[in-house]
């Protein structure tokens, strides 16, 4: 988790937790050196550093792998050179999972700045064809309430989905945990929309965890160990 | 597994149950009507009513999910359209790792006819752009012995990785089951090529569950019921 | 004709025969086995092998040519590998001629579900982005009268130009086979709109032709003949 | 014919007849302003204005269609503007028959600086996709004789098929109108390649033919008529 | 200057020093033969021969560059072809600014014949992915005074933005040359629309300028030398 | 200069004040907390803090712009987001001249790390279309004398464009600053290639001072400004 603030910790476990398969254990960490939170590249940029030196450690103690848990995937690529654990990103597996079940899929995030990285991962991870649009809550989103997060996901969901065409979604912010749930049970109900709407933690765990199961890392062809 | 011969039932079953969590269970079925293997688009048609029959059976009998066990994912998309329940292709699924884990994947399949059909997947899927090369092992090797088969897909491997540029492998045959760890062993040890190789049973079945896990299925816009 | 309603069997023969060369014989013929309609890929797969049956004994019986009069192109792709003599789809030859003939192109069909079949055919046909859109009727439309469905279609081809971008009409569906003529002329006349209105009969009927004319067929290394 | 050399006259107008159905008639023209012979960017700029002259005497002659019988398709979209008949190109044409035929093919032409132009056509086409390559014989070769220029072309279609992965074969320049029957052949008898030769001349006279019998025009959204 | 209307000389001029490195000197020159102005791809044709023979004129004379100062780049290709000098186009070289300062920018033209005519170049020139649109005033706007241009550019600009997502802006026509700066402050101080506007005289002709002072020039494997 | 070592110094000032405009003056800092050099993406995200200090402190001091010299583009969008004054990177400046001037160019860079690094801001800026190969000297070659340098670059210079298709080249290391015009001149005589080698330096800082005289920034809509 690479920003400072413990707002998100609680739905974060709470969420990892609900989607574990047996036995897997999960433990949620703050770098030391990070921003408080992340809204734009340019906080981005402070948390790289202290995501490295958590992945290092995990790495070195033991683990199976790592999630850095921010949809702008700070430090994704780096992190991957550094480990020979599995390291995966939130917005990277998301993505990944929209593409597999729709022929096209919107992602809905908070910050307006967070629109072209979205699009840019999209673009990296070679699903851009897929993306429908990246559409943004605004930052003041950040303060709301549960119901009113849920509402205005909703109204852009629909907007996603008769506008732009997405025929599924990715919730692109850790910020709106506990928004997929009911956003997916409002499409069906209000307007007869079995979409699947993916969510930014359960959707990046299950796929560490199936990297873990399988003996699968990232290439190390593409992501080549730093030199001594 | 929607071909008539029983011969790669017990590794798809051997294979599955590794990687399987706790809990899950799976059961191999064969259709009714199927062709005796398949190997080429025409073998495909007609394994296609009998993945419906199944399908539609399981969805029925309250299974979770259904993996339709063939790289070339014959039914995949009409039987979306018809369960209520996810449904995952071998490729599909397979080619996502590929697409996650590295720049660029090559995709080693065994008969010459199923090139195209690897590639239009990867096309429909989105990670087209991340598709080194598919190569092909030639129908003989269906019937080779396992240390034949890994050698022979070795060599394949070093090809796409030395000439077309690829970062990992995607195995794209039920055939070859028995390959991905001793290959991924050899390419290190001989050439010190750390690169992921997606097992085609593995890789789908561990998406299965991450999706059962997560509640998610196939969009109903994308693959809308058929009206009765 | 890969379905067993005869509704539209008048509307194609005379639509065929309007567009045929002096000499050219065409023989419509509909699979023993086939569903009643084909409004989803469901519907789609249980189309395919009467398709196959009917490609053998076309190419056996000394048929020149083999057109799948659908718009989904049910069976294109192994009817291809099975027959010797050049089998044309509907859609794939259709979009062809949209790609020639403008900038970006919009298909109109009936039902729905046949929006991402479409979009994938332009996928795979490699004209995806010269398509603007995919627009669609309703399953509805398959009641309609005919001016109805000029006017229904006349709607949709008005949003498809205004909003979409489109510079020509692609008739998506063989159960609009009598709007294209009146279609033309009404942009043309209420809007001067001067664009092409291609036919889903009359634009596969001529490549086929054409092909037979020139001696081509579909390349055999794309579509390698099944293995006995 | 947008140049002054008749040396290909003989073979065009023989080509043509060879595949014209009854009752079309065919006159191959060449423009009063033109280069010598085509063999780069620089060549076809002076073909330009020619072309159109041609093109509007041909619409106001009640030609019903015109052909620009060179691999460039110099003028093709001006002409467009100007005619309201339908005006095809040789390149644009053949490159859509071998899109429709295979799942990649490679271009064949003279002149080295033609490749490039080649490569822009198929891009604006929408059909780049599925082009494997553009090889080229060298300007040496618009002196030889027909069976040096069938050996030829025939190591480059080699070198397309095994090495750029080429599945039909485009002959890229009206200097090879004899080339593509004797290379189908040789292609089939001496490798075993079964795949479609498209003919530069052949493919856009049946194409255009078609256009005819279907009423069908250039997009005037797309190419509008020039303004007074 | 590849026509004969001399109204936008004195616009040309004015802004083309603005912009210049000292030391750096500019000649205007319209070719003998050219059409009166450009709006339209029939127009351009004639206008071809004449930068050709400019362009040829230029490299003799010892000029270090030249720049086709109109945005559908008439003879850029042939005339890179014939000099050795480096030859810029307007619309290539402000789309690259245009790709380089936004994640996506939409260009205004005045004529309708010109939208296509700027997707080509954008298509060949390899940025049409970062292309949000094409957007265009009507051809009456070369009779407006230049503050109804730059109110016109202002609706569409808004339009670009808010619709289309752009996030820079390309004026695409020389006969819009004094609209950028007022339209850029315009933006800033009614919407708050921070956004580049790239203008078609400054952005090449710096382009060019760079060139020069890098000894760089077209590749002359792209664009061969005509042989004699 | 985002890294600490000064090897580069020297030859960086000399080759921007060879290309600069009459007036423009030049000040290379080194950040005070950067990795000793760059050599991967963990390398990269330990400089892009120190990228983000010195681009913060040079708006403040009221220079025009900023260049980041180092090929990885380290901190290009957060600084974009941070400045109000542009800031342009290495490779993404570089690689538009070479989608300028060519068909298609290659990047050749010293360590292999950085291959896929190339290739992703080649992607996100939209030239990827355009780009032939990314090759790579392997690390040794930062210790090269100048003579080696220029060899080992002709050599796979040559690789490039007789494999590779490669039309012109972009190189991608401030190591081999030296390199680009004795690297030019070999093509030219060696071989007859008369291609543009693109100087890492020089193509951005002819950029940059083309933004700065055009009054151009990067657009606020992409790069929009953090909030405090």
């Amino acid at each position: 988790m690479p920003f400072k603030t413990t707002l998100v910790d609680e739905a974060t476990e709470r969420t990892a937790k609900e989607y574990l398969s047996k036995g897997t254990q999960v433990r949620c960490v703050h770098p030391q050196e990070a921003p408080e939170k992340i809204t734009c590249q340019y906080d981005e940029a402070f948390a790289v550093v202290g995501v490295l030196d958590e992945a290092g450690k995990a790495a070195e103690e033991g683990y199976d792998g790592v999630l850095i848990s921010c949809f702008g995937d700070p430090g994704l690529k780096p992190a991957r050179e550094l480990a020979n654990i599995p390291v995966v990103g939130t917005a990277e597996s998301a993505m990944l999972f929209g593409a597999a079940l729709a022929q096209r899929f919107s992602v809905i995030t908070i910050p307006q700045s967070l629109v072209c990285v979205a699009e840019d991962i999209a673009k990296l991870s070679g699903v851009y064809d897929k993306l429908a649009s990246v559409r943004h809550l605004g930052s003041q989103a950040f303060e709301m309430r549960k119901e009113q997060k849920v509402q205005r996901t909703y109204d852009e969901a629909i907007r996603a989905i008769e506008e732009d065409g997405a025929q599924a979604l990715v919730i692109g912010c850790t910020g709106l945990l506990d928004v997929p749930a009911p956003l997916q049970q409002l499409l069906r109900e209000k307007k007869g929309y079995d979409v699947p709407v993916i969510d930014p933690v359960g959707a990046p765990v299950k796929f560490l965890e199936s990297l873990i199961a399988l003996g699968l890392s990232q290439s190390k062809l593409t992501y080549m160990a730093p030199s001594k």
